[in-house]
This record gives structure tokens, sequence and C-alpha cells, in this order.
């Protein structure tokens, strides 16, 4: 640090002198001894937050700092959008995730993040620099700045359930409880901006947040038991429809006490695979309309009271809204409404509906009329070229426990669906929002979040090319994950919509990647025999990432995708 | 296209039933024979737009496949934030650029591009894709959408000027018009959306928007003019400041006009480079406070006359502060203000001003004493180990008339404020909101738009992570860039503030990158021999891009960002 160092922090410097003094002026009034950049790291600590992704930038080069001198480790991603994704796949295992930015040119880079953690319900905490208070004077112009200081809170406000500014020392700990708090409770994002002057200010004491309890109305929730429990008793065959909810508020447990209370079975939706452990023998499959399995479909679509929990009814969800499930006989609690059949029931929570329903004394059913699904058994690689079905059928016979599947959004969700996943929330995708190139960055957070499990990474050539090099912040903090990019020249899932050059993409040799980032294992294959050894090559090579270039037919569909034209087509015989 | 497209695109044709019902109600009232997507497309064309940039989604296909039916050229780009930094480029030169995106995961990605552009006035038009108005009913859930439908139409009204929903053939035509108008009047970015059951929507006839008109208010105008014209007159050495909205505004003319009039030099602020030509006998040069060269701080600062003209005060363009402006004796004329000394003229426009100054009969001033700023000559290069100042020095000797610099924020571009710029509006960076990762898509608006400029990129190792895998676009297209990494091993600029592991980047071998792409010419460069060998190369390789990636200390810094370091060393010395 030479003389450029004191001009360039200059400025701040000059204008916290205010900020300073005027807190020197309370100090009779009794001062916590913490500053707001620590207390935030060690409440973020507290909440079992081990590691915060992002990019350093000159308004949070500050809290940077003091998060290097702190127990909480800094993955630091390649751009803004890679530390957005990560911190949303950790949050989904964690319970929170940290993406920490500057101003604007960081914090504004990871709003389409922030969005879909905010429509999947991902608790990511947005923790983002900012110009200093005392910078903030009348007619400055200061570098990063859009329209005035608060435009980027303006933006997250819609994408978040809390925006804070820790602009008082003596309500910041007050405000980062409250955020921390409802990003819980709500398991969605929150932005908190931390102005550059402020980072280092000592707390004033003050009281404790208190988050009002959120509780349901006991009448209304007995009556609704009641009504949901007399129209289950009365079924010949009701089945469970599980989703992404179940997993986000943390009702695994009681899903699987219920479901083996009642010997209901249980099918899950796309958003929810691995809500409901894949190996349980009341597992049936995958639900996804005409996208999903025969055997399925029949079950759910056929039975005479479908329990919905937790379960989105989105167009993804139902197969493009291919599904026929009977409103009127159906079960629904999901966190915005809990309904049986036509009735809503105001002031019920969903948590408190599953876990009555789980406490409930039940009589056991009779093992139901089912396929339990089942592992596809092992795969006899030839000397064919690689096709979808090839490639998600090599993959099941790969996967191991240890394993966690991340699918970007496209033909590699769908044919993911298929994959046999033995434990609960070892499947991660974006299956509501889909935005593309979450999943090479979502391996950085899973990393960093279970270094127990080994991400297998599904991707597709264009959603590679969006975010794939963060391979280089996967190499520089020694991770090792199983990338598989599906390269079918171009945006496989929308040719069969409407094609058109737009479609395609400059082609990569993305085998060669390794060569550019001075590490990892890449491996270009165009045959079943070629995948087996790349799979065995990644299975063993545990030292660094493992890039698959599977080279694909152009119009080649997973089985799923080819299910859902299959059946849409006899529809259009049918009608013509 | 198989029974899948029809699967696929069949709801948003269910739904579009409803929509096309009340249009053919309306037919006998007269319809104009042309869709909403149309007219879209045509009046792009008419105001000069050639090419459009973004990602296809689905929501936005329909749009897709009639741009790639219309005169106007899709580029493709890989991810959407580089279409977004492309469509802000495009737009500086031609006055318009348009970034096509799809709904939310599109859309929401762009968000920082275009704050860019608002901060600095450029003029990107984001035409997003989005759900259909028949497919937006009570508790549907698409993909895509984040909290409602009018999530994202929020978001960009922080960041535009205009915010337009084409949900009415009715009112299309005139939303459409009056966004361009206003993009166009304010030079700042607006937003388009367009539902995705509107594209091919007839348009029903309607009034042509008129934008009202914003006239200067004469009297006041008259009475600002007498005082700055006697403010100069009676100055001993004025000078003038010329800044970036000259160049937005379209006032260049004037400017020259003025200065050519009354024999006053100009000098430029950093965002400003190059509105002025430089190798006009009256320009002096960049004035940076301490980080520009003696001879032009010395001339502004003693001047008794400071004119300002579009020259935001940021503090980037004020070299973090260290200018010294005597603004009692200053005249300022911006788009948010027109001032003469200390009183401000409600009501009188920069335009009008400008104008106005430039018609006056002025009395030529003798040639000031002044040193013009001159070529530095040519560059012998010698076995030395590549510095900073050697670099901008060798491309200094040899940038030509037929290129354009584009700078990444960072020492890329405050080393570029050196470089000698022939023309006019050759020089482009984001010298106010400095978003890195700039550089590189914005060679790609660049080349789109001026195909006769070839780009000469100057981006930082860290910035070049973030987008620099645009070249795949670049490849893609068969334009042909120099493309510069200053490679120094991480955040360069950021060291001297604050330094830690948090400024580091993983090494690329960013010469291997060719083999990636399958294209490109890629030259890794340790001294001054190899630098002016591979100048050279770039210079005739024609064919395609040409990265070099010039190797530097760890802690060497431009010029410009050591004078403002022995500058303000100075200050430290006096003040202890």
């Amino acid at each position: 640090m030479g003389p450029l160092s004191a001009v360039l922090a200059r400025l701040p410097v000059v204008l916290m002198y205010v900020v300073r003094n005027q807190t020197a002026s309370m100090r009779d009034e009794g001062m916590t001894g913490e500053t707001i950049g620590d207390y935030l790291i060690r409440r973020l600590h507290e909440e079992d937050v081990g590691h915060v992704f992002g990019v350093p930038g000159d308004f949070v080069l500050g809290l940077f700092k003091k998060l290097e001198d702190s127990p909480l480790k800094i993955i630091n991603t390649c751009d803004e959008q890679g530390a957005g994704f990560a911190a949303d796949a950790y949050a989904r295992l964690r319970g929170l995730g940290v993406v920490c930015i500057t101003y604007a040119v960081g914090g504004l880079k990871v709003v389409n993040a922030v969005a879909q953690a905010f429509a999947e319900w991902s608790p990511v905490v947005v923790v983002s620099g900012a110009p200093g208070i005392g910078e903030r004077v009348h007619g400055s112009m200061i570098h990063h700045t859009v329209r005035d200081f608060d435009s980027q809170r303006k933006v997250f406000s819609e994408l978040t359930v809390a925006t804070v500014v820790l602009d008082n020392p003596a309500t910041a700990a007050s405000e980062i409880d409250r955020a921390l708090k409802l990003a819980r409770r709500h398991s969605r994002p929150v932005y908190i901006e931390l102005p550059r002057d402020m980072v280092s200010v000592e707390l004033l004491p003050g009281r404790e947040y208190v988050l009002p309890a959120e509780t349901s109305d006991a009448e209304v929730l007995r009556f609704a038991i009641a009504e949901a429990v007399e129209k289950i008793g009365s079924a010949k065959r009701p089945v469970i429809l599980a989703g992404l909810e179940i997993h986000r508020f943390g009702l695994q447990h009681a899903l699987a006490k219920f479901a083996h209370a009642t010997g209901i079975p249980v099918a899950a939706t796309l958003g929810g695979k691995s809500v409901f452990a894949e190996s349980d023998l009341l597992y049936l499959g995958l639900y996804e309309g005409a996208m999903g399995s025969d055997a399925v479909r029949d079950y759910v679509e056929q039975s005479d009271c479908v329990i919905l929990l937790g379960a989105m009814l989105t167009d993804i969800n139902l197969g493009i809204y291919t599904a026929h499930i009977d409103r009127s006989s159906s079960i629904y609690a999901g966190k915005d409404r809990v309904s049986v059949g036509f009735r809503s029931y105001d002031g019920v929570l969903m948590e408190d509906f599953m876990q009555a329903l789980s406490e409930h004394s039940w009589t056991i059913r009779r093992p139901a009329d089912f396929e339990h699904l089942k592992h596809p058994g092992p795969f006899a690689a030839g000397e064919r070229p690689m096709t979808v079905a090839a490639l998600f059928h090599q993959i099941n016979a790969f996967l191991r426990e240890d394993m966690v599947v991340i699918a970007d959004p496209g033909d590699a969700l769908f044919g993911a669906g298929d994959l046999y996943i033995h434990d609960g929330t070892h499947f991660l995708a974006p299956a509501y929002y889909c935005s593309l190139g979450f999943a090479i960055p979502a391996a950085i957070g899973m990393a960093a979040a279970a270094p127990n499990l080994r991400p297998l990474v599904l991707v597709g050539d264009g959603a590679f090319q969006m975010t794939g090099m963060e391979l280089s912040t996967i190499a520089r903090y020694g991770m090792n994950p199983i990338v598989i990019v599906l390269d079918n020249d171009g945006y496989g899932t929308e040719r069969p919509m409407l094609d058109g050059a737009f479609n395609d993409v400059h082609r990569w040799n993305f085998a060669e990647i390794p060569l550019v980032l001075g590490a990892g294992l890449g491996i270009k294959v165009g045959t079943e025999t070629e995948m087996a050894a790349a799979l065995e090559r990644a299975g063993t090579n545990l030292q660094s990432y493992t890039l698959i270039q599977v080279m694909l037919e152009r119009n080649d569909h997973s089985p799923a995708l080819s299910r859902l034209a299959a059946r849409l087509g006899e529809r259009v015989a049918k009608r013509s």
C-alpha cells in the first residue's frame, strides 16, 4: 500500500468524519463495542452460513477485508451472476446463502438470480456495498450510480421480502435481524445494503428484533383437518403429490410421517423431485402430465383424492398443461393457500396443516396397487453414437448416493426427471423459473454447502456458453464436479417450438477448456463406449473437475420430451 | 417441425383465441393490415436500426422469427448480458440500439447493462417477450414469472424513461412511437414488452403519437446568453471543458463552431474523450484533475473562465475529486442545468444555449498560449519486460484512423485516456457507471454499427473473465477486433485501495481461447519486442479476432494512475 491507497480511499475517509463525530457524541449513552460489519458477519455465521459468494468492488472492499479476517470463507466467482446462482444453490441446501457484491455494477448483475430465488423459495441474502452516507450529498455524481442512490434498493424491493439499508448505528443490528428472520420465515431473498462508511461504525445498543409470530387460527385448522381426514378416509385410492415447498419449509419429515402413517403412495413434481426418498417403497415416481411415465400419470389422474402438498401448479410441473387432476376431490396445502375441494381455509398455515395431518391417528391402508419406482439397472454400452436416451440411462447406472444431480433448464432438466435419486434433496434444478446457465455456478454453491456430495452437472451447450466459464472458480477452489455438456448444436428445446438460425450457437470445443484454465480434465465423447470410459475416468478423477462433452444429434430429445410429443400427437390425431 | 411443436406452442394458441375474437369484432372498424410485431420492426428500421442483439427464449420466439424474415439482422450473443452491452455500444454510435430477449430470465439479465445505458445517456431499446395476455389468468403459474406479471416492467421503470406493454392493438403503434421518441429525446433507455400472443395481432388504426415539443424560454435564454457572452468576453484565458453529453445530444458541430469562432481551446473529460477531434489545433488534452497531464491541469485550473459543456461532474471525471475549478467564474451547460457562475437559469435547454453561443458573432482571440496535444510518436521496442506505460505507448504508435478504441473500466480506461484519438467519437468507454466486462461485448455492437472501424479493445484479466467469452459471438459473425488483455493477476485497480486474496483471479491462458472457439488468433506477450510483433500480426490478420495476452507485473500501473498517486503523495507530504 503506497500513497495511491491514501488517495483512492480519501473520499470516504473524509466524509466518514461526519458519521464518526455523530456517533462519538453518543458514546456516553453506551456502545456495544461491535461494528456493523462485524455484527452482520457474526449473525450470518450464527445462521450456519460458512461461505459468501461474490466479486469485490470499491464500495464493498471494506466488508471483503472483514470477511477475509472472519470465519466465513469468500468464494470469488468470475462474474456476479455466477455468485448469485451459487448463493441460490447454497441457500437451497443450507437454509441461507449469501451473495456479496458492490453497488449497481455488482448488485444489478444478480437481479435475475435473485428473481429466480424469489420465484423458487430460496432464501438468498443479498449484501451490497454502496456509496457512503457521507458521500450522498446533493448533486454529487458518484460512479456506479443509476438514477439516484435509492435506485438499486427499489429494484430489489420487487424481488425480495425485505430491503434494509444499514445507515443508522442505532437500528442496524435490529434491521439485520429482521432481514435474516424474514428470509428464513418466507424462504425468500432479502436485500441488505451497507454504505461503505458504515462498515466500521460501532453499533449502538438497541432492542433485539422480534418477528411477530405467525400461527394458524386453531379453530379453522381443526375444521379443515376434519374435512381433509374425512375426505381421505372415504377415498378408495388416494395419492400424495409432493412438491418444492416441502423442501423449502423443511417438511420432509412431516411428509414421510404422513405417508407412512396412512400407507398412501407419493408422487413428486419435477420441481419437487427428491423431496421424498426415491428408494422409499411408497414412492411412485414423477408426475409430469404427458411428460412423465404412463404408470404414474394413470395412478394420479385416476385417483379419487389427490393430496397436493407444497406442489406449485406451474406449467412445467403440469407437463405444459397436459395434467388432469380432479380439483373437486383434491386437497391442497401450499404456502399461499390451504383448501379441500373447492373450499379454501383462511388463516391456516401449510406447516400446521401438514403437521396436524401427520399427527392424526390414521388406519394404515394395505399396500396399494402400484409399481414402486425401480432403478433401471446397468447399461450395456455399444459402439453406437450417443443418444439422449442412452446418456440418461448411463448416468442412472453411474449415479451413487454420494452424488447430487444439478440440472440446467431445457432437456437436461426434462431428461433428469427420469434419474433415480437415492436420497432426499440430492436433486437440484430451477424447474419453475428456469433460468439457463444456473447449473455450473450452482455446483460451486453445492460443493461449498455439502463437501461430502459430489455434484453431477447436466447442462446444454447453449446454457454452458452463458456461465460455464465459472469452471474457473471451480478450479480455483479445487472442487471436483462432473460436468456433462449435452452438445446438440444450439437451443434444442426451442427447435421443436419454432426454429431458425437464432437457435444455433457457435460451436465450442468444450473439452479444450482445461487448456485455458490450466486445470481440469476434458473428454469429448461420441459413442456409448466412449461415454462409459469417460464416466469411469470421471469417477476416479477426484483432484479436479471433469468435463464430458457429449456429441448428440441436433434433433434428438430426452425420453420425457418424446413422451410429451407422442401423447400430444395422439390428441392431435384424434381431433383431425 | 413435428407434433412436438404443435404441443409446446399449444397453450398460447388456445389463449390467443380470446384476443383474436375480440379484434375480429373490430374488423369492420377498419384494420391496418400490419401486425404489432411487424410495425415494431418497421419503426426500428426507419430509425436506422440495422441490428438486434439478443438471445431467444420461448416467450420471444415469434418475434425472433419475424426478425429473421426482416431487414434487421439478429446478432445472437452467448448470454443476455453480452447483448445488453452490445446494444449500448451500438446505441452510442447509431442513436438507438436494441436488445431483444425473453421474459425475466432474459430481461432481468440485462438490468445492469440498461442501468449503465441510463447513467451514461445511451438510448437502448429493451424489447422483451412476455407471457401472453390470454395466459395471464388468475392463479396461473407460468415459468419465468417472479412475483406477478408486472414485476419486470416495474424493475425497468427505475432504469428507463418509458415502459410500455403492447397489450392493445388500438394503442400499440402509438406506444411504440412514444417509447422510441422518448429514447431519442432523452438519449436514455426505454422498455417495450410484447406479450407473445400479441406479436401477430393486427394493429387497429390510431393516431400518430405526437411528442410535446420541448423548447427553451426565449427570454431567459437571451438573458443567460448575454451574461455568458459578457463573462467570456471579459475573461483573459477562458477554456472549454467538453464532456459526454455533447456526443449524446449530437452537439459536436456546435462545440467545434463555438471553439473555432472564439479561438478558445478545448479540454475533454475522460467520459467525453474524443467528442472534440484530438487532431484539432485547439485541442488541449484530457482534464482529469491530478490524473491528467500537468499542462492541461494547469491551463484549466488557472483559467479565469471554465466553460463546461455537457461535462458531467462525476468523481471519475474529476480525478477522484482532485480537480479544482473555480465555480464562481465558470459557465455550465448540461442536460440537467444551465448556469453562469452561481446563477442557474430555469427553462433553458443545453442544446439551445450551445447553439446560441456558437451562433453569436465573436471576436476571435489570438492563438492562445498552450501546447496542442501531440502524437507521442513511434516506440522503440526493446527486450524489456512489458510495462503498462510501454503498452500504451506502443498502442499509441499502432493506432490508425480506422480504429475505434474500446476501454473497459479500471486501468485499461485510465491508461487509455493518454491515447491519441485522431477523429471524433472513436473512443468508447463507460467512464461514469464503470461496469466491468463492457468492452468485449461492446466490440460486437461497434463492429455491427460501424463495419468500417476496427475495434481495439483494452480489457483487464478480471473483466475478461466476466464476459470475454463473447469472443464466441465475434467469431460466429466473422468480426475482427483486436483484443488486448492486460493480464496482471487480478483486480489491479483495487489492490492499491485495499488488498486481499479477494483481488486475485484464477489465471487463464487467454491465448489458448482460439482452441476452444475454433477461431481467432491468440498471442501471449512478455516483452516489448514480442508486443511489437503481436501488434504487427494483429494489423494484418483481418480474417478473425486477435487476442493479445500481455503479461504485466502485479503492481504496475498506467501513467495516469501513477500521476494521481504522485500528486496526492505530495499533498500528504505537505500536510504531515
